[in-house]
């Protein structure tokens, strides 16, 4: 890396998993866009083959990024200014397990990859990488910055940590944005002003990943959440509306109503997908059947969706490469390059991000990964205090944090003992300790390919 | 008080609840058999002639204390060295809507006096009467030490010190000894001795009411944790005795199974009775349904036995008072005489109770009231350091101290919302919001006019 | 206050000491130049007449603010939306006392307001004033932000948040900006490029106000701590420029040679000027005798001198309203206006300030008044995280806190015993505990009029 | 080491400075009278000789406990249940310079091996030894309880647990017993009773070693502190005896004259000999020079005096041999084997020891040594709750912890930089810089062998 100017040249970017046909083309593309960085990409992936098309793909651009494809951690990492994290912990077939053996005990799950006994399995598999991911790093590439983007969020930044303390390493997701953008909306009619950029609208940030909650929020000095009062009292006064599955259907769709009704019950915003909270609160909640889900407006992504969304995905890949396609350069709407330039300097931000606790939730514990405010500037991310989790909230979060603690303790541990002391803790198991023994063994079985190490 | 040598005469001793047909008892019996102790018993009472009753029995004993039934708070409380709090907040119909209500919802509770839904609204009832008491006492006795033996014992403690942090307060219950007798039992087994009594052995106490952890348990040097892990072994493996409800049955025996399947789960021992043990646990592990639990050799204590009960006892005092029936002097096997003796200088002693967090425990939050050892030595009480809750019990546990903050908080702002949060966030709750807002209806309505300052 | 597109209108603004010849000029300047607010400024002062002429001066000015000399607290404060505090707690004949009364001890002071005898006298007069500030926000302008400039600041701070817990106050300083110019300089040397703004340089800010320490330090990503060493190690290379008092001659001109000096030892840049940093050190290095001071190349500041500058500014104030001089509106190099403009969400700022530690700077207690970055940002104004102490510099700040909570507490309980304690630990004190007493005894005499509760 | 009833067997201690002429004999003989132990002591000493010689006068008592010289650290600690730590880090010309070479500064320590220059230089020899000791014992024996009671003991004892997190060690100094006995003889002639046992002394200690504080006191329920004013008064009331160096005269003999001043300023009882708590305070408070020490009661203790000392030893350790002389089995006061049975579970004991600080001490850093009660009993040592040091006292403390957590991570970093951070912020070093630079070169040069590894 080195500056001409205000321009930053020579970067290096390291992918870890950037044969993926999702998050890497996003970043493409706001590479590209970019305006003030030049360098290469190194395209890390167990399926080379795919970090090869994608290097295909990328250096097709007009861009002033370079890529390629890296055939070892060690090359990819080496020399990295930046090492983005973006992979998925095993293949569909895994998930297939994560997400659906449990429902045969009537314990459903609307995503299965952050929490419940989806969100802990799928921890049983990335844990273990993410740990080598962290050694790799520290041998090739200690100075990084590492962005992750991989779920459990939470539980893949624990273990960057915990494996190697001086990471400079942080989780994004782009969750809460859409409550941001909620809030821009309802203040732009209120106020009558043109389309407010969600930027505008300050929240004070605090909780976990996918299960965050915005205290407070204003625009320009004024106080936004008596809208989101009023916002959520006019979803919840009409009822759900049917879910169609026509061709407008999306599977992440919601409508708020989860959202509504806890903001009504606990008079904070939870600032993620309706799918997401469900999956923290106990299973009787939301979560009961998917037919309860849907008459709270959303529906359980079932892993044959996402069977077919990878096919479409790989098509468009192929078709990207055989020029039947052309790849649309446009801002994808992370923050992930912004983010970048304000560590270079080229610009304050201050965003949501998820970093061990050092005291910016004051009672959640130290070390636990949490989802707040940051301040990145020139070289430094440094965590926004964001108050205490509300009394009334906070015996929801206080056991996550305490599970997820324990899942990484089992995981880098090597031990299914404390991992089913994590899983039987869960909120979703409504089920005799007997029948989540039979499930624990059975997702385990499902899975044990990944579990060899595992006593 | 005055010291006359070794000997301390005067001692005022305040008995909140000095009605009582149980405690107050056995008090009567341990006073008199200090020797070194000598002084005045107030009996407090919502029920004078209660107290009354009272009052005559213990002067009809041969005791160096004198007994008197005090109209008001300030009567009994003036003065005061010692002050026992010990009362049941509310009537037995009150108790059967804490037990029974939540049972047509498929929620059963052994006890219902602590956690669960009937320990919430048997807090909603109690938190205010401590909250008059701590006020009484800041005003009429603010040096005296207070003994509780009321639950919800924690909530109850944590009210006195939220509205007099001056208070020189503790908590005190016996559910722990029967570990430490277990303990003691398989010490003197193993090593061949005569009977070890329960004090010799030395335990590490961490947790909190009624679900205390035994974390380190030795005798002279030897450890202890073997030997109980081969107990909780032997008990698993065979199966549960049946329950016969003959004249032998007592609604408190257990056999154990619960203690021994915590302790092969999660490698500490938790010490208290099983029916208590089991109401910290999700719904579904011990308290399915009533003969759930009795597989797991433990039978639900119904209202009905408590109103029996309750009928011998008043039959028991009227035989005292009209001499049909020698009220005999023995030692109860509780440890308040012990404790105050300890606390006047006359050796010291060092036992469980429940005290706020000043740290003894580390990750649960300070000021949460925890149980512990504690030193008991001439003027002050302080606690022992106990060590961490253990990362695989922490889940268990930590929504536990969230849920009892947000009940103190509730009941002190008489907020039935954030009651409402706390009931439906107990791992109990097995049920729908729906059936949870209910349930919370039904109990708050069958306690009404407790609940009038409440909004 | 009102919101009119991105105008606000009939702001109100508190200014207590408003009868001030300096921070009010400063204000009424900055405000006048600001072009997005109007309103209303209120002047409070114990010297009524003082503020009513800087009614006539403000309202002389061409600007979007009315000022209006405020008879009492009340009057000023009812209904502020900012409250500045910036008085002088004292005469100068106090702070002749406070300075000068220890030199004949030996004990040297460079500026007297902030730590060491002078400032522990400052502060038994100032934290009585500030309790009463703090009363009066609570009971007329509750919600106000509250900025506070006044000496010795950490005190102040700490006074208004112990009285008021609910305030949201916070105080600014400017001595960090110098530092941050300095690094501005050396990049824009360094890197070749047109004078840099300080804004541009991203620091880290940790410690007390006044012995504030920048742990880092870049420009656009690069790191800007070699280039400070190379300047400290450069300054300290040739010998102290001889002092002389000519007309360029500044009191509060520095060397940076206290600067570089401690640099060099701790491996951190000591930000604030020379004058006050040497207080903080034990009494032997840098203010052993004013011939010391000079060979570190700063001076004291003698009292007389600020009557002198105090006469100036009267004169100047006199020409104002006679016309005889025009008041020049121009921007100050304050921050106030632009904090409160990020406050009213006119753009978020990041900035040093002090503020009760939450946790910005774990290793210092919490609650005592730490000075680290803070974001600004519609409504709320949030601590950055800025990382421990150093372990090198802990010894030096670490009782520099510890005495500032005592002082404070010495002066709310009105205790001079505790008053004692906290002056004679203080580093300056190289005196015997008999002659501390007594030059203890004399400061007190010498402003009794202020101690009259105190005993 | 086997229990055999209430006896215990085949117990191995391992003694490192198992040379020593003075607390090696202590040990022979309490462990002579220990009637329940028994095993072997395995003597270590740089100096095999003096370890060889103590064999043999171990050897030659009526005892249960076999000794045996160890030639290598190795052979001493294999199998170890307990090892006591009691060594001289360098030699008494070492010690020469650490207590004399200030002198010619005008700095005078009354002891000179835990604070000040002294206790620092001190400490720059012992960590590593100590650092060793902990490798060593990690190795051989890790479960073996340790027993310090080298200087400085603070930085012994943290180095043991920096090193060895797992380490079960504590330090052990009597020098609160004198406050103890003093307190007991108080309550003895205030209650007219017979001699009382200082243990029946109950006392809330807390501090850290040699600055250790006692906060309350009392005796069977009687509260001693007023009993200990009226002494300070009392003492204060006369004035300074002469110190006459005639036979009777002893370097450790003391007026309780600094413990006087002390209490009747900070409210407390500030509990270690006079010599000790001198060397913590400005150095002129009680040590501006020889005469002003013995002004206030005490004497420096110089060097001279310990090599006379030594001899002493040396010939009564050849009259041993010879059987010119015969050793005396007697209680040595110490509390060493107390400790060890009440670890084997041979009956609680409550006493002061040196922990690294988990809460005990709440307002002192986490993790640093500090001195306060502890719970020894049976394979457990639990510190005990003493509460938050005072706000006055604070000031004086709160330094010297952050100046020993300095000095622990110079020496194990060998930073001679850090060292000197450490050493000049020190309240004793009432010089400039330049001469506390030329101090610490002189003293550095002098003890130049043992400082190879630092930079």
């Amino acid at each position: 890396m080195k500056h001409n100017g205000n321009i930053i040249e020579d970067l290096k970017i390291a992918y870890i998993g950037g044969g993926s046909r999702g998050w890497a083309w996003s970043l493409m593309g706001d590479l590209a866009l970019s305006g003030d960085l030049s360098g290469e990409v190194m395209l890390y992936d167990v399926d080379f083959e795919a970090a090869k098309k994608n290097e295909r793909i990328g250096n097709s651009l007009n861009s002033s990024f370079s890529y390629k494809a890296a055939e070892t951690l060690r090359e990819a990492l080496s020399g990295a200014d930046f090492t983005i994290i973006s992979i998925t912990p095993g293949t569909l077939d895994d998930m297939a397990s994560d997400v659906h053996a449990p429902e045969k005990y009537g314990i459903y799950q609307s995503v299965g990859d952050t929490t419940g006994p989806g969100g802990l399995f799928r921890a049983l598999r990335a844990v273990p990488m993410f740990e080598a991911f962290a050694l790799a790093i520290k041998e090739y590439c200690p100075g990084s910055w590492v962005i992750n983007y991989t779920n459990p969020m939470s539980l893949c930044v624990r273990t960057l940590y915990k494996v190697f303390p001086g990471i400079k390493a942080f989780g994004c997701c782009h969750e809460v944005f859409k409550t941001q953008e909620t809030l821009a909306r309802l203040a732009a009619e209120r106020f009558g002003t043109d389309a407010i950029p969600r930027r505008e609208v300050k929240m004070t940030v605090t909780g976990l990943n996918h299960f965050t909650w915005v205290t407070e929020a204003s625009w320009k000095g004024r106080d936004l959440m008596p809208l989101y009062r009023e916002y959520c009292r006019s979803v919840m006064s009409s009822p759900p509306k049917p879910i169609i599955r026509d061709e407008s259907f999306s599977v992440f769709a919601c409508q708020d109503r989860v959202k509504a009704d806890l903001f009504l019950r606990y008079n904070a915003a939870a600032a993620a997908g309706d799918r997401h909270l469900a999956e923290f609160c106990p299973g009787r909640w939301y979560l009961e059947s998917p037919e309860a889900a849907e008459g709270w407006g959303f529906t359980l992504t079932p892993v044959s969706w996402r069977r077919s969304d990878m096919k479409a995905r790989l098509e468009k890949s192929e078709a990207y490469l055989s020029g039947r396609s052309r790849f649309e350069i446009r801002a994808s709407g992370e923050e992930g390059v912004e983010q970048m330039r304000a560590l270079l300097g080229l610009g304050d931000l201050i965003t949501n991000v998820n970093l061990p606790n050092v005291g910016q939730v004051p009672n959640l514990p130290l070390g636990a990964v949490v989802e707040t405010n940051a301040l990145f500037a020139s070289g430094k991310l440094s965590p926004v205090f964001s108050g205490a989790v509300a009394s009334n909230i906070l015996p929801l979060i206080a056991p996550v944090s305490a599970r997820q603690e324990l899942t990484v303790e089992a995981c880098l541990r090597r031990d299914l003992g404390l991992a089913f002391s994590a899983f039987v803790a869960d909120p979703l198991m409504t089920v005799s300790l007997k029948d989540a023994e039979k499930l624990f063994d059975e997702m385990r079985s499902n899975i044990s390919p990944y579990l060899r190490e595992y006593k």
